[in-house]
């Protein structure tokens, strides 16, 4: 990397005062997705790109290109992306800091004079968080790499109940566009996606760290609508044995599939294991044994053969607690998703960049799934920086310090330069 | 007994159908407190009281007293009730059952022209059903002592909003009267209270054995409102080590505190534990840690110790749970109640009489509350014959067999004949 390449973090600094500004909502920020939320943080984000005279490109989704052009226009670019959807009243680094490290990446190479040897276009992405708006996994990710299933484009945004497509059409863009396959992004074209994102969870606030490299984006399996049944009885009237007791027979499944996690990780096994509900299904006050209760069980790993483990240890225990408590398990439809590892080289590449600017890192497997893991999926290589933030997200107090990001934008900027010197 | 001394089985077989003919509310029968439904209950049985030659009297609260006369009026007389209510979509024998054996019991004394030697009197008492209508227990037994506290008054129904005040008076029952303690029986006035009722647990129809004698009703010690907070975070990027989950927690209290009801039993004593609730508290799909989750305990036994040992245990585990795994418990108030033993001669005197009758039975503990209850606390020697029924009770399936039935009214004709020769 030059010596005077420093990224321009206090246009960065202005862009989340001017984000959170625009899109706050009393609590957090809320950025709905394909809404005026998000639109917003485009109109802002774009007001910098032109300031900047980066190029702009908008494609058939809505998915915004900056880009910084190198000398030769010919060959593969990098592309440092993120979104800049939000949950409601959420946070206002979740998404929003992974465009602005790229904007603040490039400044830093305008302000320097620094012209790449190949294009590095900051990407603004559509509607990531699934959870909150579309049911569905990284819509604008997949059609900005011109792989996003047509069918998709119907499911239906969860407050409005409108579909993606009426959504995208609203806003101007073309989804017609998007299900023929047409972008500007075509997967064979990208030397290297990198997405910075804030981490989510504590790991590297606890272990004073400021940023990481991660070695992969984890797959999952899920069991949304699982369910046990027993009997309802009489809670006075019946003793202990005639009891076939919904209640008691989770709680032994839960507390017992705990503790094998606990031994699996013992054994060097990275997952996580989340019973994210549990819960008896009827009211009935001191009068009755619960007869019924639900779970939603969520098992992830970037290594497959973890969250097999804890199936398999899911299936003995079902057995053994049917025989022995009178109940019946129905684990209902289950889904999930294949991990995403991280690119190999770009990792090697993030860690010398880190060691030459004396920034400390530590690798981790990420916990939630990014625009990344689409990218990775495309057969592009793809990789993630988490910055240390507090109070994880997805909620109005997450927080992260501006120096952490600042170190995180330094990894990027060198990674950048030597990537395309 | 006299030999030629039968129950008049027949005569609560016809009732029993009026009566679930009359309350039949298109899924099971619904006689609410102190409204039409146990009004329509108690018109009936007065009905056949009538018609049987009883003396028949109304207390201030509504209570009925059906006497058939002893020779000598002036001495103690016996009591043989049980309630009318029932829970909404209720079966037609909890309660009924116990009011019906008593008016075949005297039935059967005025068909063999049998002259007790001193008054025997069935009461249909009111408002038992405390879960489904007046959130108290047993008002009506209180009041027919003339020992309702003047407070209770005050509760509400739950389903109208209105006081029992305002319910008696709208029967044309007497509040005034009731909170000065205005009754028809004294307990100094009784010589015994038997009540009939279903069994309501599952034990007589396993083991095959028509009645049993009730050696008390339980105590118990109960957190309506407990809770246990830990911390909501991210369910993918937060690892085991860094989680206070809350619903992992309390599967761990109630799976530990379920094996210790194991241990104790083992041991001998006599109780039951329920998590009637046990919940998360807020669903965030696969994005979060329980942060939150709340129970139900309800602990009862005749024995009081035995519900100490579990509450023991239950504070043991809590402090180990909190120190592991982050999470804080909050037991909210406790409520409970003292058990009523049954008393000892009137037991020995129905196990002579099931003796005598050819009649099998065994000894147990009732799960739930009963009317005696109300009769013990007021030092009236009480006693509780049950008869087995299947499907439980407080459902529209409750059952019990006419032959039953017959097989537990023996067991009270030969025994309140005995009692007053």
């Amino acid at each position: 990397m030059r010596a005077n390449l420093t990224p321009d973090v206090d246009l960065a600094t202005r862009l989340f005062d001017a984000l959170r500004e625009a899109t706050f909502d009393g609590v957090g920020v809320t950025r709905d997705a394909y809404g005026a939320g998000e639109q917003a943080a485009h109109d802002i984000v774009r007001a910098a790109a032109d300031q900047l005279g980066l190029e702009v490109a908008i494609d058939a989704a809505g998915n915004m290109l900056m880009t910084l052009p190198g000398t030769d226009r010919t060959v593969k670019r990098i592309v440092l992306g993120s979104h800049l959807d939000s949950v409601p009243q959420g946070g206002n680094y979740d998404g929003a800091a992974g465009v602005l490290a790229g904007l603040a990446t490039v400044a830093g190479m305008k302000h320097a004079g620094f012209v790449p040897s190949r294009d590095i276009t900051v990407l603004a992405i559509r509607a990531e968080e699934a959870g909150a708006w579309f049911p569905t996994s990284y819509p604008g990710s997949h059609a900005s790499l011109g792989r996003l299933p047509p069918a998709v484009l119907d499911v239906k945004r969860m407050d409005t109940g409108r579909s993606l497509r009426d959504h995208m059409r609203e806003r101007g863009f073309d989804p017609d566009a998007v299900a023929a396959g047409t972008c500007l992004l075509p997967p064979a074209s990208i030397a290297a996606y990198l997405e910075l994102h804030i981490e989510q969870g504590p790991v590297l606030d606890a272990e004073r760290i400021p940023v990481a490299i991660v070695t992969g984006i984890p797959g999952s399996r899920r069991f949304r609508a699982a369910r046990v049944v027993g009997e309802y009885n009489h809670s006075g009237a019946t003793p202990r044995r005639y009891r076939a007791d919904a209640a008691i027979a989770l709680a032994e499944l839960a507390h017992r599939l705990d503790e094998h996690w606990g031994a699996l990780e013992a054994q060097g096994h990275a997952l996580v294991c989340t019973f994210c509900v549990l819960a008896t299904t009827e009211e009935a006050g001191f009068t009755k044994i619960p007869g019924e209760a639900r779970f939603q069980l969520d098992l992830r790993s970037v290594a497959p053969a973890s969250v097999d483990a804890m199936v398999a240890e899911l299936h003995r225990l079902i057995g053994r607690i049917e025989a022995r408590r009178g109940v019946r398990f129905e684990l209902g439809v289950e889904t999930g998703s294949s991990p995403s590892p991280m690119d190999e080289a770009v990792r090697e590449g993030l860690a010398r960049a880190a060691q030459a600017g004396g920034i400390a890192c530590r690798t981790m497997a990420s916990g939630g799934g990014h625009d990344a893991a689409a990218f990775a999926q495309a057969g592009v290589p793809a990789a993630m920086l988490f910055v240390r933030n507090q109070n994880g997200s997805h909620n109005p107090h997450e927080a992260m310090r501006i120096e952490d990001f600042a170190a995180g934008c330094a990894v990027m900027t060198r990674w950048a330069a030597d990537a395309s010197a």
